[in-house]
């Protein structure tokens, strides 16, 4: 088992990453009053296994997919809060993917000011990159976590023994994250391309999952609230988060992927990087998404990335772009401009 | 002008207290996107104040009292947020009462994770308690502050210039916070005293708050989160803020003087205070408020002491009380002990 600290200024978190990490639940919280937040997929695929984890707890399910993200899914949880009579010093325990984590999350923060909060990640994607940092959140308005906070959990518990269950989908979800931190960082980079015949190899995976919450550590320690070294982590997000509002059906990861591949082409022709390495960011993305699918109206999409977070000007969309191995750039582009870039997903490139 | 520092772990504020601190928004926010969040009778009485303090920024108005502090108001704020396409670092100003205060300040700790802040309180009671220190929230589950965040703002300008038009029932409600930190602080509590045929002068009232605000800002820098120092400010909430969910009608202040009247007997009858300083905390209170009124079935509100955020054991009612000139204790009282004290404002005493 590895033990990562994440040393933010607002509160330090454990992750825990190995085969029995969620075992380490009842030794960790032993007398807590715990309380669990999961949606219908992991209730019905591990109803025994949550009663023998987290005996006496609550369990608050809501369902499943991005679509429950919302306004109302997280008053529910926080109407079972009430209703279990949680405090302060309570254990919520956000026992999914993603979006468990995000809305469980917020609504921890949230509960009397603040619970306290473990994050037990069961999806690739969580496991290496939401559950740790502290991101909290609902969509809202039509903008990807528009409401949320930034609220550090306690602990986070990455155990492989989840992975086991999750469909290619939600593999191929997770490995955009994967990629994206092998593009930020070369250490992890070398590693991808050195084993790219193992990335469907889930104990494989695991094992690159504690590096990408090593590295994510340490940026989210710099700089916890993403006004600095953080937005590296926006890499193809700009792109991928008004993909995915826009289009819906595929997964964030690979939207992700589809958002990196679009900004090399940026990054390359606005000067950011060099041609070489615009190609490198490609072919890394083309180990799991070999081919790039054509949409209908992308230059429309733009009117989701204006609304982005990450946007400091009006009219303008900022992206987070890879400017050489372990270098990165935010650039702000007119929004007329972005649309013509989005106009090359429409195909006929 | 006074300017007094809050140095707290997550955000530091300054506090501008005295004539001419709205003023310094100008100054301060020079070319920044300004959006003002208010309520209907302040935007009355200040229609033209705010289009000269805040020119060109969207002024969005909410019913006035604590009844609009709910989860409607809460997103109707944050929907003309979204319609005025604010970023990150637009600066969201709560010019209002403590319930402005209150719920623009978690509007703003939500809207895509935090923008800035900056509180202009125009009651004494948010002069002098609400706007410092980073509490936000609103009141959900017939609890009061029952969901929220500790969000600070950047800056709080404290200008006595809006105390004018307060109708005395605000006055009294500030008065209470005021007479609370006297007892909290012993150099306050004497100044309190000397000057106790000067408690209706509102000019020396806004000296007294800048003395208030220095005690807290001293005591949430050292504690932000309420895990230790900062539930001294607590002093007769317990009492006040079940009394004020069962009867509403009488201000927040009036309830907080009410309940320091009462646990004041707790205190000593407990062993917690000698019956000396018990008579001078009920003598304190009465400069203010000579009279307590009588409250039938006062014994049932004990259903709302036992859903407070300060309570940390289930059954179980936490009191801060003060034990002497400038200490204080918490105790957990069984939900029976505390009924019976508070039969004590049935009357019949």
């Amino acid at each position: 088992m590895q033990i990562i600290e994440v040393n933010t200024k607002s509160r330090p978190s454990k992750v825990y990453c190995g085969e029995g990490a969620a075992e380490k639940f009842s030794e960790l919280y032993a007398g807590c009053d715990a309380f669990v937040v999961t949606d219908a997929n992991v209730a019905r695929l591990y109803a025994a296994r949550i009663g023998e984890l987290f005996p006496h707890a609550p369990v608050c399910v809501v369902p499943a997919g991005e679509r429950s993200k919302n306004r109302n899914t997280l008053f529910k949880i926080l109407d079972a809060m009430f209703a279990a009579q949680l405090h302060r010093s309570s254990v919520v325990v956000a026992l999914g993917g993603g979006v468990i984590g995000d809305m469980a999350g917020l609504a921890a923060a949230l509960y009397m000011r603040g619970t306290r909060l473990v994050q037990v990640p069961t999806t690739l994607l969580a496991q290496v990159d939401s559950s740790v940092g502290g991101k909290t959140a609902i969509d809202y308005a039509g903008v990807k976590n528009a409401v949320g906070a930034f609220y550090q959990p306690e602990t986070v518990l990455c155990d492989p023994a989840f992975l086991h269950t999750l469909p290619p989908r939600e593999v191929k979800c997770g490995l955009g994250e994967v990629l994206k931190t092998g593009i930020l960082d070369a250490a992890i980079g070398e590693k991808l391309w050195e084993s790219r015949e193992r990335l469907s190899d889930l104990s494989y995976l695991s094992e690159l999952a504690a590096d990408c919450i090593r590295f994510k550590a340490r940026i989210v320690a710099e700089d916890e609230r993403e006004s600095g070294a953080r937005r590296c982590l926006n890499l193809g997000h700009t792109t991928g988060h008004a993909l995915e509002l826009a289009y819906g059906r595929r997964s964030h990861g690979e939207y992700v992927l589809i958002g990196m591949w679009l900004e090399s082409f940026i990054a390359e022709r606005e000067g950011v990087c060099t041609p070489a390495h615009a190609q490198y960011v490609r072919d890394t993305v083309a180990l799991v998404q070999p081919r790039i699918p054509v949409f209908k109206d992308a230059r429309a999409c733009v009117k989701y990335a204006l609304l982005d977070k990450k946007n400091s000007a009006r009219g303008a969309v900022s992206l987070t772009l890879s400017a050489g191995k372990g270098e990165w750039k935010v650039l702000a582009l007119s929004a007329e401009k972005y649309a013509d870039y989005l106009g090359m997903l429409e195909g006929g490139r």
